[in-house]
């Protein structure tokens, strides 16, 4: 398709030496390959075939720009947990060491801290033996911690190691690190190439169709959500309160609501909602404890930010906004609202957060992460950077990183949402005054 | 888009009625959204915008062409299990019910049997109540049955009941069967529409992203991988062997060697190979024993076919070629060809189709098949029919009958195939003559 | 043996009818089975035989009290949820009415307040429909509340009713309650039996072997010791501290620790320890960081409760002690503790109780109940009253009620806790001043 | 109690070291300590006092007979197997080399083929890193085999190794073989100690409470019978056979049909039944399928072998008596005899055995199994010999390992077998003619 607008990806320079892969009678994706890129919620994108732009397929190169026995691989997992993190750390060495022999791949550890010499940090050298296993449980062997470091002395920390392709797994503030690492970089006109592999639990990274351990976050929240439910049904007037994940969109609210049958009202940062007044969302929970004695609460820890009078807390070592704890906010207000109207309630309140995404992934996203992690390394030994991998409409393709920025959403007037509401059957709005779009 | 070339869906007629969801502020996706339509395994699909086609999104539309008061629904369910069986009749009840306000729905049983009067199936009505927690469990409610009937009498059966849309939820043969009963209905210019929901755990259809209950078979696959891998690890010359789903294409047994870092050897229907000779089988599975003293395989039902001499034997009632039992040929060859030569194993064979089929569906698993429930009601309140449902590139979309046909396969030389080979380390090919392409 | 000392059960009178189980060739156990009653922790139990007591055996009698045509059976349970509440409930319908064939089985609604009219609950009529499956959920389809209600007023409600035996499920407060139940019916000269189940997910009857559900619990709290290792290993100085159910004794954290090696301080009520010092809990949590950087820490709710300056918070409506929150007062003061020595510490805390405690039975936990709801109605329906039915080295027996009071306690110089103090390398004490004993 | 009938443990000789568990506050049990013997099934156990007979309490001792530091000790697993093995492996050597510090742990491979030399196994040393998590798998690190070698040729081998103290974990066969070895020990009068730990998942040993891995067992097989009840559900006259472990004794299968409600027919090796005849099996499978449309068949594997006319199929390398496959018989004769009947059945055969039995165990066999494997070395430190450690009446205990002989079989006249009769509505025989008893 010659006059196909192909987003193109940063690269150190032409390919140099036949893939060791070659042998393994692979097939080789140089490039040719193309996926419609598609922004989701826009559903007139194809308006006119100008509109179209195209992404490059991930996958081996036949022709690759480093000498695999020369090179060195750098890993570093960064910002919170999430299921999987050990599977693409393992499924990045192994297509390292089996498939390209490279020299050597270091595991950088406490995130970004690992990389700057003064937390003393050694690099633990990775291999097939030391990373078998390490997917069948949930954390990170490489550590993490929050927080970003000076570029320029990364950069100093790579030359010193002899990195040549470091793989960054974090979320949004991890990539605009590699994004300022990979700045420096350039800056120094150094041979070594960035590539992230996004990772947020929370899904709302826009040009993907689902981050790495979403799906068993999905799974683990809907356990809780039965709990939650038991609970709830056991007691008089029984309130069932359960904060999930998701900061500033909540798709794991949403999936929870949408395959567990049992949540009654989902909360999301995407839908405001009063507390008070005939229509607020106290006068809701009243109306379904009277008639149905229990309710289900789901709530994302971004929703109802616009409850809390005062400034943002601040920011977290990452750069990320803190946010005010809805979940315990919501506890005391529904205690203290029925308490003044002397209807007694049993509130039982759950923050599984913890419990979530500390999981190894699941079986799906555990073969999600070992495609991240053979074609991240696939993309670097290509000499590509400033780049993510990521599944876009099913295949797996290379986005430069400054794409990421959207956040994904769930779009209050789509048919995920109206499908909420209509399985939770709580009201389309909770606002006493309608919102002035 | 002015040139795009939709494919077109069936209708009964002009739609007639404002939807009743209007009052609820849903969105509706007036068949002017669109999806592209993509041949999955085609990368050069692009080569020229002519080649491009559209698929219509599915989604409520505000006008329909049933009038809900008057409209009787009938849902079945045929041929194997599956996970999620149950989500789906929950979701159609609860759309036709809650949504749309329909009359009735009618559940009629035993699969296509319970539309013939021989067999004396009354249909269960279905409603809120009685469906409310059936997708906790697996199986079916409305149990099934293989076997196709004579479209003539079940057409007179849904006059019978009044039924105005049926549901079919099933896999190939059923939805051949879903295509008679529309030609049928449409000799004698019935008011009738047919909608399908594609079923089949293996996950060959070639025209979905995937399949419901595919996933959550993969992940208990999973779990049973692990067993045989604990079996073969403790004895000397350990084999586990596990026959999986998956008769026209190895989807099951890919994903699982795929998550499981367990597997040493995954056979799948796509990829032929010799048992004897010194490039067969048995000659790799002996030097794996020889070398690591254990070896887990993962055998997909519908592979090595081609080892069996004798003619197929022939088909089961729904029209599907009847397989010959791979696993347990595997099993006593393996045993066979070990004792011959003095060498002594311990073979475990595991067979556990029935214990993955027969699961309730994961949550993620539980949130598609919502949507295709909602998704396929929608579509026959529209007045649409001789269409299925399905998820094409994220989307939920709708697509003739007819273009079922073409089976989704693993593709020998695509990127999954050439990961399995990575994930498990087995030789790229056990033929001692290649294969004339 | 003539000279044992059966502890007696008090009865309504003598057996009048002959048992329909006859029919059934059912083996009886007509008071002649015995079983030794063995205080546990004293070992020296045995220094003459007149020490000895013994405990009769529950089991059907071939001659019973109650008329089945007749009799009208009530159930109700009571506080906090136990995993297994509907498999008795189950269990005590099934046998009523298919092995006795019982008039009717009532079950009150909301614990004691059922069973007084001014909260207007409809006693719900079981059967074994109703209550077929309920045993696949947690929680429990009577619902419960805390707190006791008057006798008289119960007794009323009970004679209003005809209820001929009444099944009390629930703790401490409830087996007074039922005493107390049973005193008023005594004083009335009534003809209604009251039969307990001791429930208590912490496990600390004294004269049981285990309270069921407490099996599922440590089952349960596992999996949450596992998601706090990986948050704790993940990051510098990670803190994984989980609050596991016990508020009078420590069963569950030990049993936890016990089987999840990954736990290195277990803190139970009955093991005080000191938070400041050179050998408090602090002192020894900052080595532990020091060394292995991380630490898993597992507090009982009723641990540390002397660490509280003010008098005790009261008591619930059951007449429970409460407690002081350990685990949030834990969370503080070691956050602030090393905030102040500018140790950096990532503290992740663990509040898993609701989620534990509203799992349904595991399999083993499920035919536990079977048989104590089967005896339950044995001993009712053989005219015993004022007893408990529940496990003594590995038999059912009856006890009577009054004999409940000692709670088991986990013994600090015993094998169960030296194990602990061996699995978790946590010093055998934790204070400044030895304990004067 | 003086007149106290102690069983005897046999002992290498007077203890002749100070415990190292002294300097760690640790309670002794020296010898003081008994439990009261009691045969399960006899309930006139305690006609006169003479009768009773007293075990030992298993537990550290505070006086040793070997020196910790020039002590090896070894550790071999036998036969099939079972959840918790590698629990035990893991509690061995924790205990010997952090409580006592022996010199070294050795793990013989492949049951006792890894104590003769003509298989040329060098046996693995064990650490307390090697070790740390094996657990957390099912199997066994130390592998296993069937059958027994020449207790002349073993002793060499402990004596090459300078073993002190053999552990030997496996079921009759191996624990013949562990006397075996003692009596050629003692013939050579060598200091070396024999302690075994029984290891049966079928749970028929007669002397213990339970045996290791029976309750997760019991978890395993009620998900079985789920997916058999989703199954046999689904479709017209569905019949789901689950063939579970338990060749003499039908624990297994027993309590899975206490805790599993859908279960209609739990056949097991103590209750004979006919397959033909009006009062046959297969009569009775007929009436439920005509009444009730679906069967769930439990059937143990030891069960219905007098249905085979054949000679018994010889006994396998441990001397085990092999067993007729009475699940694919069951299978066939069942298809045969409705197939003769024209009788449509849908019949789905589960045989999980290898899935069951595989499992790590659950939390409460892990506790278990640690408290079996420290006393396991406390008893062996002590020099005690020829003795098994195990769980009798709640207490661990130690018995001679001759003690063992008899199985634990499920009485069909007791309350167990009659509760599955209540449980599952089969009748209570199904045999054409009486037994003669």
């Amino acid at each position: 398709m010659e006059k196909a607008k192909l987003i193109p990806i940063e690269s150190l320079g032409e390919p140099r030496f036949d893939s060791p892969l070659r042998e393994k009678r692979q097939r080789f994706y140089n490039n040719e390959g193309i996926a419609l890129y598609n922004r989701i919620k826009d559903i007139a994108a194809y308006d006119s075939v100008e509109d179209m732009e195209f992404l490059e397929l991930a996958g081996a190169r036949d022709q690759i720009y480093f000498d695999p026995q020369k090179t060195v691989i750098g890993i570093v997992t960064c910002g919170g947990l999430c299921p999987g993190l050990n599977d693409v750390i393992r499924a990045i060495t192994f297509c390292a060491l089996e498939e390209y022999g490279v020299k050597k791949v270091l595991g950088f550890q406490y995130g970004f801290e690992g990389l700057v010499p003064r937390y003393y940090c050694q690099p633990l050298e990775l291999d097939t033996e030391n990373t078998d296993e390490i997917h069948e449980k949930g954390g990170t062997i490489l550590k993490s911690s929050r927080g970003f470091q000076e570029p320029s002395e990364i950069v100093d920390t790579l030359q010193h190691f002899k990195v040549n392709i470091l793989c960054t797994i974090g979320g949004d503030g991890t990539l605009r690190g590699a994004r300022d690492i990979h700045d420096e970089i350039r800056k120094r006109n150094l041979d070594i190439a960035v590539v992230g592999i996004p990772k947020t639990v929370d899904n709302d990274i826009s040009i993907l169709d689902r981050s790495f351990g979403y799906q068993t976050a999905v799974e683990a929240a809907w356990e809780v959500v039965n709990a939650a439910h038991g609970e709830a049904r056991a007691y008089r007037h029984g309130v069932g309160l359960v904060k999930l994940m998701g900061r500033h969109s909540g798709w794991i609210a949403t999936s929870t609501a949408l395959s567990n049958s049992n949540v009654n009202f989902c909360l999301i940062p995407e839908v405001p909602f009063d507390l008070h007044g005939p229509n607020g969302f106290l006068a809701h929970l009243e109306q379904r404890l009277e008639h149905k004695d229990h309710a289900v609460v789901v709530v994302a820890e971004g929703a109802g930010q616009h409850l809390f009078d005062e400034e943002h807390a601040g920011r977290d070592k990452s750069g990320n906004l803190q946010f005010h704890d809805i979940g315990t906010f919501l506890r005391d207000r529904i205690t203290k609202h029925f308490k003044a109207r002397e209807f007694e309630i049993n509130m039982k309140y759950f923050d599984p957060g913890y419990i979530i995404r500390s999981r190894p992934a699941s079986a799906v996203d555990s073969e999600y992460c070992l495609r991240l992690g053979y074609n991240a390394m696939h993309a670097g030994m290509a000499g590509k950077t400033n780049l993510l991998v990521g599944m876009h409409h099913c295949r797996i393709v290379h986005f430069p990183i400054p794409m990421i920025g959207q956040r994904k959403t769930v779009d209050p007037d789509g048919w995920i949402w109206q499908s909420v509401l209509q399985a939770t059957h709580q009201p389309p709005d909770m606002l006493n005054q309608p919102l002035s779009k």
